[in-house]
């Protein structure tokens, strides 16, 4: 198909589609003309892998090409698949770091969680540090209220985690496997995240009762 | 104080704490010349409330000024403030909406949870669409087995949802509620999402045993 028809199937922008090609992140198509190609179904699957970790999981287009390289490594095995998949999340969302007292707190406190559910974690896990950055924040905002709750989360975490592992470890081609587990750990976090909102509401409508429908902002009756 | 000591308190460049100023996130401090201004303690509060949003929640400025000013209105209710917050954080990942079939299949499927799970929510709650917009970009990549695991996803956003709903529903005064709502429902997100990253590398090593320790990506032994 030429780029016009890819542009219509994928719901993309030739603009767009010419940058990805341009970044590498989508491979080129059969050149037939020095300035035409035509392009499969490879390049339509590849496109809509690409708008799924731009788009949902909001990642960078380094941290995107970066994974598309992971995906397109054969024989990457399930763990390393969702290591490359963690660090390139925590990447994108590292920062400065203040190693202020809240901070040595935030530190003990998710060393302590670790400890307490049996994780075995290595503590060089970007996830941790991002905890951690996560807890401290809470504490100089003087908002405890949330690291009350980090055990209710841990154990939240760890069902979801246990049965999404199994779930995608059942898969028995190792290349669908590594690229189902990156989607899997990038897409997850903003599948959980609607999912808790959704709750939210519920739960804070049944216990705020008829207050809640009277003031529910912007969302009308 | 100084705008120096404000940014070394807060650890926040003097730039970028101007540029703050001129956004209309901070408000100004009191003017002792016509160009030097003091600083107090509430502004130390409001500037690391500004980076908790931007930094750990990832929002844009306008949908954190956005929330500053939500926060700023007295009597906020927690109900309307976790409605404030739940659009802020939607508009921000809104995107062009592809209505095909697997929209239209994933359309069902949420309406279909959110009923099982006895959930009053309204039809207009943006993260119900933006669990639409998750659950059809799954259809699309062929990765259904994220979707085979929605009800567990969704006991556990339930069971988090309630327990910190509570939690921060005894918060006494008004309008630190409101300002807890907003916190928790912004930064919640980023707790959650690395706690469940730690559980996946345990549950990923233990499921995958020797072969995990050997491969897993960049962070050594």
């Amino acid at each position: 198909m030429r780029i016009a028809e890819l542009s219509t199937r994928t719901d993309t922008s030739v603009p767009t589609i010419k940058y990805y090609l341009r970044e590498g992140l989508l491979f080129p198509g059969r050149r037939t003309s020095p300035n035409q190609a035509v392009y499969d179904e490879s390049h339509v699957r590849r496109l809509r892998l690409i708008r799924a970790l731009l788009d949902v999981g909001n990642l960078s287009v380094a941290a995107t090409k970066s994974l598309l390289e992971q995906i397109d490594t054969p024989g990457l095995s399930a763990h390393s698949a969702m290591g490359k998949a963690q660090y390139a999340l925590a990447r994108d969302s590292e920062r400065d770091r203040t190693h202020d007292e809240a901070w040595g707190r935030a530190d003990e406190e998710v060393a302590a969680l670790v400890d307490r559910h049996g994780w075995s974690v290595k503590n060089t896990n970007p996830s941790q540090a991002m905890l951690t950055d996560i807890v401290a924040t809470l504490h100089r905002l003087g908002h405890e209220h949330l690291i009350d709750l980090l055990d209710v989360y841990a154990d939240a975490a760890a069902t979801v985690a246990q049965t999404e592992v199994a779930r995608v470890g059942r898969t028995r081609n190792v290349d669908e496997l590594a690229e189902g587990v990156i989607v899997a750990t990038v897409v997850g976090d903003a599948l959980f995240a609607a999912l808790r909102r959704l709750a939210q509401e519920d739960v804070s409508r049944r216990m705020f009762g008829a207050e809640a429908d009277r003031t529910h902002g912007e969302s009308g009756p």
